[in-house]
């Protein structure tokens, strides 16, 4: 936690606020603070600061915060990401938050296993709390947005269009003859598969909507280490 | 696993080989094999090729291999990483194995703390294990090498000046000014220190030495997602 992320229910004054549970515990553990510490805050949708310990209880701390500087400028790119095991959406959550990604569209795919979509893990509360630990990580305010598409071919045929417009429509593709582009500036759609990769009428289907297959050579990464990689080489 | 991975102990004639254990289960659950397919292979060390299925029993299958390409080219990088969270350790070492590091230097800092020295996941078979997966999933053959260095000044001045002859020298630092360059063909070394950073003193003896800082942005990734970014901007 490089910045304790606020919310609206912390405030308990204008430039007061009052932290509990997982935080309070941080702040103790890992942080080892005391009163007169001075933290990184940040304001979520807003600007970041920091926020000086004033009083402990067994339970809570209070701090003292304001606000001065921006959070770092977002990534412009949209993630389309095929839905992947459970527990490797909660690392790839954390990341794409803690790199900038500000939106995600987690797609269904022919390869990805029913049960999935049952996860408690796609819970709102599970989501939102990968992103808020990536934005911690990253010292970041702005929540990413997480769209939940359990139907591919609507997805893809009907809101597609609008999304990718204005943006360079990338499919990750191993086999793909063209290499990832490399720092880019502007905005960037990107779809990435599941394990074993979408199937060739996914992918027709992305590449007929106008999307380029690149690669990052010839190796073939998990989905895990592809989407880190891939963000890295873009921007 | 895109690739079954070959050792000697596997061959039961010139071209055949006898899986058991994790290989044979995972033939039977994920691939679900049936005598007669062709999967992709690859001897330790050596060539890729491909094995079609002769036999089941209850353990084992057999299969009959040839072999007839090289494995993709190696990554010119030394990999030197404070010792992470143990259970981090094991997804790095997969990554950096599957991106195609071939020599990791895992070292010892003021911030790991003492007991992840005596994690099982230090033993050499747990090591080589998350690199052989790594190696399958990205279909290369040859195993890179783990060097262990529990002591943090004796590695770094009396051992980094040979390793780091002829490289460009990086460390990884979320605060440099500099930005990590990209698409780089010649050898790198590249250290990227724990959780919270390489202690001032740490990374004064890695200038020093002629290592340059570089990062990735004003964003603070963890290690795990930190070498996969760094690696893919890199080379």
């Amino acid at each position: 936690m490089n910045l304790i992320l606020l919310f609206e229910d912390d405030f308990i004054g204008e430039r007061r606020v009052r932290l509990e549970g997982r935080r309070f515990d941080h702040l103790i553990e890992v942080h080892r603070a005391t009163v007169g510490d001075r933290l990184c805050v940040g304001k979520a949708g807003g600007l970041i600061g920091s926020g000086r310990v004033i009083s402990f209880d067994r339970n809570a701390a209070e701090m003292e915060v304001h606000f001065e500087r921006t959070p770092p400028a977002p990534l412009p790119v949209t993630l389309i990401l095929a839905l992947p095991r459970p527990k490797f959406l909660r690392r790839i959550l954390f990341c794409a938050s803690a790199m900038g990604v500000k939106q995600i569209v987690i797609l269904n795919s022919y390869r990805v296993e029913k049960s999935y979509w049952h996860s408690p893990f796609l819970k709102k509360e599970h989501i939102e709390k990968q992103l808020i630990l990536g934005l911690e990580q990253a010292r970041d305010t702005i929540m990413p947005e997480v769209l939940l598409r359990p139907l591919f071919k609507p997805f893809v045929e009907d809101e597609l269009p609008a999304i990718m417009q204005g943006t360079l429509p990338l499919l990750a593709d191993p086999h793909a003859g063209e290499p990832c582009p490399r720092g880019l500036g502007g905005p960037v759609i990107l779809a990435v598969g599941p394990e074993g990769g979408f199937i060739p009428y996914e992918a027709g289907k992305f590449l007929s909507a106008g999307f380029r297959a690149v690669s990052l050579g010839e190796r073939i990464l998990n989905v895990e280490s592809a989407v880190p990689a891939l963000i890295s080489r873009l921007f």
